[in-house]
């Protein structure tokens, strides 16, 4: 099943796509669950009902592109966890316009977005060249928690998975630089556009076979399959949650392979009108134009 | 005025110190003011309603001590914004542990704290030895914001600040060097102590002038004063909301003074039944007991 939200009369609801359109969970009256964060945490049973109730309800499917899509996350507020450095052909590149020599990282660098990032598939992003003008794209497939845990072991770790997404983790690479940790470099607003939905663990056979495509204008500029990255998922599932417990809801971004615009023979960041499409196979695609201002 | 959060038959209440005890602002029959969220976001107006009503409540105050604390943190889910290396002497004492030449930070170093991480005033604190045995202290004045804002003006910082409040960022310096990003190391569960509560800004006369003294079981670790911070609170303020909206209810951990355990001649982390206070002139004092299990 595949999941959005979307916005109406100023108010988040959860919908779920039905063939060509969308049905809202709450049209559904399903008990106790009206909001996205009622479905994931419902789990296996949730996703039953709710495919239960779809081919006997009397509610008409409403036009995707008739609602205002917002980035497909539950509503807790919690910051986006986000792995740097995840793909090899990207660590391998970083250093090369840098000048120096490789160093690969020996366990997940992580950092975090907060939800003042978040921004949705079609929406423009609109950014201050007085703030960063060397904004870059950087195609990741997200990860959605679905049960919680704390000191996951990699054998359990897609249990507690609910679905994927696609983020497109936008980085300011002067800022990046310049605040040393990665947060202010990533935490820009609308740098984290999300979507269009999630899809359920169980509509992706084999998470590793995915193909994660990024273009600009149309031009290919990222191409890898998730079985690529240096952590896979359960291991970036077991060394997140070492210590640390994982919510319901949760999203992880999980970094983002060869191929970003800062490290291009010619350095090329995203100039204003630039329609950046990161697409993942099987999943979707996440299409936004940029505004520099 | 001084704001707490406690739990009260499984909810989160807001309470207002008056004299010797706490008012629940619910019990204050405020319109919209039940929150700690809602008195900051009322903003200066909403201060003086709570005051204007505590005289007239014929509510006893309830002693502070039969009450469940909790961190005094809006229920916004957002991560805790964290300053790193923000006093010279503790950036020094940095490299010196690594045998590093001194290399001051030219912009804020910036990472977050997952709301997961937060614990009360009085709570025993538990990690677990086999995610990290290098836990250590870091004494820090949390500055909460009050009116949201973005590209905020240093001149203007101090408009946007609701209070402050007491925070030990309690860091695995293990996992802190690990994983190269300083999140997995900052993150651990019940890693953010905070409180025991916001005191509102107006009644710290001079901000700069504060001091903060963090003691493991009365010995005196870090001492400082807030006016020998690198960055001060109107630079903080302008460099994390350039391009990033700030929200009300954020809080924001401004950096350690000199005298954390990793950097001691003979380094010393915490141990089972350590008690940490970070006290801070005019505001409080945060305990905590450590159980190393």
């Amino acid at each position: 099943m595949r999941f959005i939200s979307f916005l109406e009369a100023g108010e988040v609801r959860t919908g779920v796509i039905a063939g060509d359109g969308v049905i809202d969970i709450a049209a559904l009256a399903l008990p106790g669950m009206t909001s996205l964060l009622d479905v994931i945490r419902a789990g296996a049973d949730g996703l039953s009902d709710v495919a239960a109730a779809l081919p006997r309800t009397t509610v008409l499917p409403r036009p995707l592109g008739a609602l205002k899509l917002l980035a497909p996350v539950p509503a807790s507020g919690k910051n986006i966890f986000c792995i740097g450095r995840n793909y090899l052909g990207h660590v391998q590149e970083g250093y090369r316009a840098r000048g120096l020599p490789v160093d690969v990282p020996q366990a997940p660098q992580i950092f975090s977005k907060p939800r003042t990032t978040l921004a949705a598939a079609g929406d423009e992003l609109r950014f201050d060249r007085n703030v960063s003008d060397r904004m870059d794209y950087e195609g990741e497939l997200g990860i959605v928690i679905g049960k919680g845990g704390r000191n996951i072991a990699p054998q359990d770790a897609f249990d507690h998975i609910f679905g994927y997404t696609i983020i497109n983790d936008v980085t300011a690479r002067d800022l990046q630089r310049r605040h040393d940790q990665w947060f202010k470099g990533k935490g820009l607003d609308q740098s984290c556009p999300m979507g269009p939905w999630i899809v359920t663990r169980d509509e992706v056979a084999d998470i590793q076979a995915v193909e994660i495509v990024t273009t600009v204008n149309g031009e290919t500029r990222q191409s890898a399959r998730i079985s690529q990255m240096i952590f896979d998922i359960p291991t970036i599932l077991a060394e997140l949650s070492k210590g640390m417990t994982l919510e319901p809801g949760d999203i992880i971004a999980s970094g983002t392979p060869e191929g970003v615009g800062y490290a291009m023979a010619t350095p090329q960041y995203l100039a204003d009108g630039d329609v950046v499409t990161v697409s993942i196979s099987g999943i979707g695609a996440l299409t936004n134009r940029i505004a520099m201002r």
